[in-house]
């Protein structure tokens, strides 16, 4: 036991150092550092430089990129814990292989179970932002292990009432009724939502409802993920088309994929994001809220038995 | 059950393809097909095109690549038992980290336990060819489930009687005494082996025995592994100075990383490979030994106890 034992030790994998700072100052924890190389075959040597052993240990690794990074990120959780950490926790502000979570089709990989089961066998717990749960109703369905859900919908509305004067919410599809409704009401202001309908990766159509009674409004387009930016664009296309004003927009996971970014930016008076994913767009920290659920020691309750409503 | 159950089930992992066909046909398995693409975020999709239900299914993927494709195994591996196979072999020509199998520094991870560790918890059973085993005796110390290695000695010792006339086998260092005698051993040549010292990843020095005696022969390299060629260049220069003849080349597994190819083409008569890693230079088939192993159903032998001798 070194003299440090009792502060939570904090490791970025590479390209997390800034989030991996916040995570340590706002919650005492101590930075650590992990140096990672490529051997001339490509094969990845990780080191750890900080003393693991009888420590709590949060590895912080978002995972928008996750396949090339993945075998580094085990081998850095097998590393302190060889080391003798007490407990590694998985630190994730972007959690990745949400998408396929059941065979559409014969033959398919589901590969939410297998990204969970490869995690759940490598950490001992994950925390996680707004991961993207469609038709599992938590992440217990999918994780073996204890599992931290944070929200930024409260972050997301703070931003919104600091930056977007008499704002109009609007959910990007039936199913974000209760998220949009939930942002909007914290500040005070109305909210719609969009009809989605998606025909493949890229190809998705917006049905707008009237929203004409809300002119004197400014559209603020709320969402968890922006990946290809197709659902953004056609709902600011749609906005315009009513004589709203131009949209700003708030997200929790800055994905976007391909042109997306270039795309998007001329649709909006501003786009804003939580920096779970590292982009351009972020405006809203999200280490205070891992750094609380850490301190709290804040766990997911059980997930109902499967079959269950 | 279909028809086909009694048939193994040939699986390729993207890049595999070739191999995969020749495992079927030397075999008399099914060669099936894997679709993957990616989605617009950088997630793979998987879809198996076979019907794996109650059957052997062999996964074809060489690991030269290990860090970008590893998910992708996984989830195709997943996929099939998820459907039904009976057994889930990985045919791993070429096996990855096995260079860092203990610690040499304090903080360092273990990358071949990690691996290891993820391999065992994904197939029943993982067949290559000469892996590069040093500390370790055998895949055994590492796999927690049957391996079988197989052997491309002979193969290089019969493409050597074939194409190098008059040959003087040279292993390229000291522990390759044994595997070199072999080698010559098998078609009746001499052989040598030279001294390494290795003080880095890319930085080798090599000491050779006196070889003036054997200046009527045709020097030919073997190794297991040629990833940033310091070696073998070396060694071809030091059998220049000592007035020997230009050496030919076979190596089991051709990584040749960064420019090692072209830099030692102009130093060999030839460099011949097995098609353990897709490159340039194959031109021994293993295909058929990998379906001799299937076949036989071969199994190393149990791990002897840690710390035996």
């Amino acid at each position: 036991m070194t003299a440090d034992s009792g502060r939570r030790l904090v490791l970025p994998l590479p390209g997390n150092e800034a989030f991996a700072a916040q995570l340590a100052a706002a919650g005492g924890g101590e930075l650590g550092r992990i140096e990672t190389r490529r051997f001339p075959d490509g094969e990845r040597y990780l080191r750890v430089h900080a003393d693991p052993a009888g420590r709590a240990v949060d590895l912080v690794c978002t995972l928008s990129r996750p396949d090339e990074g993945f075998l580094t990120l085990v081998f850095a959780a097998d590393a302190v814990r060889d080391l003798g950490a007490r407990e590694v926790s998985l630190v994730a502000p972007y959690l990745a292989y949400m998408r396929q979570d059941r065979r559409f089709l014969p033959g398919e990989c589901v590969s939410s179970l297998s990204f969970a089961r490869l995690l759940s066998s490598t950490f001992d717990r994950l925390l996680t932002v707004d991961p993207h749960l469609h038709r599992h109703p938590a992440l217990g369905a999918l994780y073996a292990i204890p599992t931290a859900t944070l929200h930024a919908a409260p972050l997301l509305a703070d931003w919104i009432a600091a930056h977007v004067p008499s704002p109009l919410v609007i959910g990007p599809d039936e199913e974000s009724e209760q998220w949009a409704s939930a942002i909007a009401g914290r500040i005070g202001a109305p909210h719609a939502v969009l009809r989605k309908t998606r025909r493949g990766d890229r190809d998705v159509e917006i049905a707008l409802p009237d929203l004409s009674a809300w002119r004197d409004r400014r559209p603020v387009l709320v969402d968890d993920i922006a990946s290809s930016g197709r659902t953004l664009a056609a709902a600011a296309h749609g906005l315009a088309a009513q004589g709203l004003a131009q949209p700003a927009c708030a997200v929790v996971h800055a994905l976007f994929a391909d042109d997306a970014w270039a795309q998007l930016q001329p649709l909006f008076s501003r786009i804003a994001s939580t920096d779970a994913v590292p982009h351009p767009s972020n405006a809203i920290a999200l280490a205070p809220l891992f750094a609380q659920a850490l301190a709290d020691g804040l766990e997911d309750p059980p997930a109902p038995a499967a079959g269950a409503a």
